[in-house]
């Protein structure tokens, strides 16, 4: 709106920082034009048979995180980690992200750059790569917002087609990240040092599941995959609609850490309410039962030794959702968990 | 974080409406999911030649527009446009978005369908459909972001190319986004209702130039394009430092309609300041002079008889920028427009 002069700092300095920060060691033989031009350009060259599959989220400051609990790198990390998480529960590899970033003016240029390189980094780590995005300021609150493409030659798994008779399984463990959430809320002198930074570091670190993901894809009598980024409950009341089925859960099968027990004791919380807080980015699995044994003991087997466990069972749609709860009470699992436009106070989303 | 229960307006439901709004009238064949599940998916199967362009674009309330000047309508068309007009720029055709909004609790149903209809139509105008997206809350301010993926089996223009005795050109007129703001922030009796109409509906509903994009990469000798988002000025610089050229850009020969002209005068502006307060979405062309000339004759002789006016030639880098006003003064241009980083008052961006 006004003339400017330039100086360090300017938005074009930020743009030549970005490219040597985002520049992949190796660049991808399709990518034909990185950072710095109004779009960027790839060309894959494609074998017939490949799928794209293009996912966006967007992260504001004190609904998805806080600045007192989160740094940058951590706010920078779990952008890319939301987004590849929905990447690895289609069976797809993240390929190419381009970002958006909104920094209020108390954010400095080191700010900026601490935030690029933990999404960065979480995006080199699953061999994808930023290639184009747009800063801005805000007046206000941070928010930061991401679009990833990846592909797949192989088959695509929705959260359509759960089966009668299939079983619901998840990945690793549920409720760490809400247990570590938690823990940043309302800390508590006796929860020891080593057990706080287990669930914090998950908390503020998660890993997407893209392996199994993959894998998972490949397995023929595996139906329909998702990831769980809401909570168990609402994750599962979205593929049973989805492919109108209903489901029984039984909460004594749910796969709880130790230390999200502990943690739940500790601050005289419910457990289940950890599992239902989201942001775990576990994958929850539905499919015939053998299938699912089968991947239960390659994935366990494997150098990585993921767990899955089965947590319940598909029923006919008429019968409706259940949670079987330990205390032999039986709740909507669909009814448990983070709805952005239910929810009014601030938390994790 | 806490138990939900189902009520009208809950996230789902309005992904539903989301579902019901955005679906294309004729589908695309190369789509196979979009929104609803982790991720949307299509298949181009492709032409080996095929170039996939991707931008984004990330829009923050009392920044890149203000509630009290833009309807929701006008915000989504805007998003939509200032993705396109990237695509437009690299001479590719729109083809999938993926859009996020961050929406404050003051927000209504309507409100955010109003916006996503603004958005549905900008897309629709120009055959791109929205395939997926995320919805938050915002504890504060709107934001919106949007991603669009184009595709070519063409030539991509970039800003890189420029050569010494090329001409720089562009299509439209430049200032009335620019006037239209200004009346909107100042209003005056002295400009008349017709008058302030043409210049306010500009602003409000900006057209983005994607076939005049395609028509540029298809002509020989033209060497690079960019859209003049940010302004004249600084998008020249852009472009000129990306190429390692130098510039002079004749303010007489810039295309300023009698409409900006009189608003500048009436509100006692520049109208240069206009010219370089960007969002006129214009297309700037660069080529050799015989076919900056022949793309002239053919776009203002097609039905949609759209102006392209030259404004400047390209120098040697180490002559540098340069704008010659019409008091025969020299500026130069790079500094004049729009940085984020460097403009710390609110305005259009």
């Amino acid at each position: 709106m006004c003339p400017n002069t330039q100086k360090p700092g300017s938005e074009s300095e930020l743009v030549e920082m970005f490219k040597a920060l985002f520049k992949p060691e190796f660049p991808p033989s399709d990518l034909l034009l990185g950072i710095g031009d109004d779009a960027a350009v790839f060309e894959p060259g494609v074998d017939p048979e490949t799928k794209f599959v293009i996912t966006t989220d967007m992260l504001v400051e004190d609904v998805h995180f806080r600045r007192e609990f989160h740094s940058f790198y951590d706010i920078g990390w779990r952008t890319a980690v939301a987004n590849i998480s929905d990447i690895a529960a289609m069976g797809a590899h993240p390929r190419y992200g381009v970002a958006s970033l909104a920094s209020p003016h108390d954010m400095t240029t080191e700010d900026i750059m601490e935030f690029a390189r933990g999404l960065n980094d979480a995006m080199v780590a699953f061999e994808s790569y930023v290639i184009g995005g747009d800063l801005t300021r805000s007046t206000d609150k941070m928010s930061t917002s991401l679009t990833i493409i990846g592909e797949t030659t192989g088959r695509i798994l929705t959260r359509t087609g759960a089966q009668l008779g299939d079983v619901v399984a998840v990945t690793g463990s549920l409720g760490v990240s809400g247990a570590g959430l938690a823990v940043l809320q309302a800390d508590n002198p006796l929860i020891g040092e080593e057990l706080r930074e287990v669930v914090v570091n998950k908390h503020l670190r998660p890993v997407p599941r893209v392996w199994a993901g993959q894998v998972c894809a490949g397995t023929e009598g595996i139906h329909c995959m998702m990831d769980i980024s809401d909570g168990l409950g609402i994750d599962i009341g979205r593929l049973c609609r989805a492919s109108r089925t209903g489901v029984r859960i039984f909460e004594e099968q749910i796969p709880i850490a130790d230390e999200t027990r502990k943690i739940a004791e500790i601050l005289n919380r419910d457990s289940l309410e950890f599992v239902n807080s989201g942001e775990d980015f576990e994958l929850m699995v539905v499919g015939d039962p053998q299938a699912v044994e089968g991947l239960m003991h390659f994935l366990s087997n494997h150098p990585y030794t993921l767990p899955l466990t089965i947590v319940g069972e598909i029923l006919d749609e008429p019968l409706g959702m259940h949670l079987a709860r330990i205390d032999g009470s039986v709740v909507n699992p669909s009814e448990l968990g983070w709805d952005h436009f239910r929810t009014r106070e601030q938390g994790n989303g």
